[in-house]
């Protein structure tokens, strides 16, 4: 093979399935991906038995990484990091660790999979916090890259900077947009324009040699003005929440007017290939997949109720993030801005010197 | 006539179009609701012809503010206050504060219509700010009420109350929901639940005798968990044009789907019934009008974007908030706020007389 081996360590207990939808994703995707091999992690028999359902795959493409433990959705972030440390959650994370896989991947405990993550890899050098980074499709037909979204709940302007730099990295390495627009959300003009963090961070933005457009409003995630939005975790999380029940709110209640009568129904029927056109453009399963940004590793998240389909577009993004080097791009990301912030001071302190050198 | 008469005063020449739209709302009002009166602010001669225009309505039922100035959507809250001192925002709110109409609305400038609101009619007593509210279509065929949407960016635990005690008020009086259930915006359970701020508003709600539901997520808008959801202005004013950016997609995106051919279009066409009752549901011209909560006096603030037909259902807001007693409602809500905690300052002084009595 004339392409390196991209190896992918999967917590298979996680997730509202776990092994019914692990298995067969990851021996899917192995199919399709002649280059990607898999390490397994949980219980062990469990997971050679799911691979038997699957017809005796080529045994050569996984490797099982045993775990006695599963973290829970109920689990604490103290118990899963104290106590379970023998979890499929943490046998993938290590697998990242010891350099065995290039990338890891839960369904499972956000909170349990961030805490672990960020306990066995550490941050990387200039990032005082991960964030979660998602991508919600947008009118113009692509994805709108949000952060945080829920792994920091009150943020500083620097923090808020921080995740504009992992998430132009993200948008330009693994969605391949070239020079990401950043923009940071805010409310609009008719009060008062945003908090005191949010001008601050506005300032430091402006400032950063990033391609940063100005503030956004919550209008702009599904326009796409923006490939990347910057907000704080409360607001992020809130917003995403709130963006999926809308989406939901309008499917249950287009299903209830195609049924209302006969009529209806036959409409319904004609409609049914415009209609899944639509469901398509805006299948949330295909933008299945957070990144668990500002670690000294890639990490992904997928969502909990992900089917086999969904969980196969979260394993393509830990794939597209080891082959386009996610991690590269983030510390040349951050080394850029510390230049620019060098020559920045070095600048002010000869402007400095000159305007304090004595007159002779 | 039975019922006492209501009067609104209007400033006619806010929002996006101004007297055409403004002027022939109030006039269909009028006809519908026999005990309305009509303070139209604005330029007299531009508001005698745009009654003119309207085949010479029943001039009793009118009755013109004249004012020389008009806030614009550029100016800013300094100017709106201090330089255009005779402007038809101000006419109106003045009209209110000296009983001669018992409610104002206007669609101009949000931030500069709260700014003299609040500095003619000041705020209620134990109301330290006042907030924005709106209703939000949601699944259950109802409306959520939901608060602050931008008023205030940085809110305490405090504040958050207040806009609980608001909103409950809001949705007993105007939404006729009887002991309205009140959720506070929160993160989900997967990383950390909430701010400081948030976990304190929660205990204060818990011991505040409102029907205090408990932490509600994004997704719950849309699903109608609760009656009223309380967030800081931040929050609430990047979902609400986040959940209006998502409704905005998907329209456009299904026109777009229905267009692609002659057979979607003629799906289209046979559906058109199903997708109008649809977009009847949840058209949000049917929720205009946010109420100003917390001032002495009942404000309320179209969409600027309003149509005559949606300008009616904002009139018909301020009606009802008269109507019902928005006001009273509002102070009764703080007196009994003011008792229970009382009540529960006086049992506590007890109880620690009571252990702190020296054994005789």
């Amino acid at each position: 093979m004339s392409t390196p081996e991209i190896r992918i360590a999967v917590d298979c207990m996680g997730g509202d399935f776990g092994l019914p939808v692990t298995v067969p994703a990851a021996h899917q995707f192995a199919r399709q991906h002649p280059d990607t091999r898999f390490l397994l992690a949980g219980h062990a028999a469990d997971i050679e038995s799911a691979l038997a359902k699957l017809g005796g795959p080529d045994r050569d493409w996984y490797e099982i990484l045993p775990a006695t433990e599963v973290v829970t959705m109920a689990d604490s972030v103290e118990v899963a990091l104290r106590r379970k440390k023998d979890s499929s959650m943490r046998v993938a994370v290590q697998a990242v660790k010891d350099g065995r896989a290039d990338a890891c991947i839960s369904a499972g405990n956000t909170g349990a999979w961030m805490a672990i993550s960020r306990y066995l890899l550490k941050t990387l050098d200039g990032i005082d916090r991960p964030a979660i980074a998602t991508s919600i499709p947008n009118q113009k037909g692509g994805a709108t890259t949000m952060l945080d979204l829920g792994a920091n709940v009150d943020c500083s302007a620097e923090h808020l900077l921080q995740f504009a730099i992992m998430g132009s990295a993200l948008a330009s390495r693994v969605d391949r947009h070239k020079q990401p627009t950043i923009g940071l959300l805010n409310i609009g003009e008719e009060v008062i324009k945003g908090n005191e963090v949010v001008k601050q961070a506005a300032e430091l933005l402006r400032n950063s040699g990033l391609n940063f457009y100005g503030n956004v409003e919550g209008d702009d995630i599904c326009k796409g003005t923006v490939d990347v939005i910057v907000c704080d975790g409360f607001v992020g999380n809130v917003v995403l929440k709130s963006i999926e029940g809308v989406a939901k709110m309008v499917a249950t209640m287009m299903r209830a007017e195609f049924k209302r009568d006969a009529l209806s129904l036959t409409a319904g029927l004609l409609a049914t290939p415009v209609l899944n056109r639509l469901r398509d453009r805006v299948d949330n399963r295909r933008y299945n997949g957070a990144a668990l940004l500002g670690l000294r590793g890639i990490v992904i998240k997928s969502h909990g109720s992900a089917d086999a389909y969904a969980y196969g577009y979260a394993l393509a993004r830990a794939r597209e993030a080891v082959q386009n080097g996610l991690l590269d791009g983030t510390t040349s990301a951050i080394d850029r801005l510390r230049q620019s912030l060098l020559a920045a001071a070095a600048q002010s302190a000869k402007l400095t010197n000159q305007t304090s050198d004595p007159a002779p």
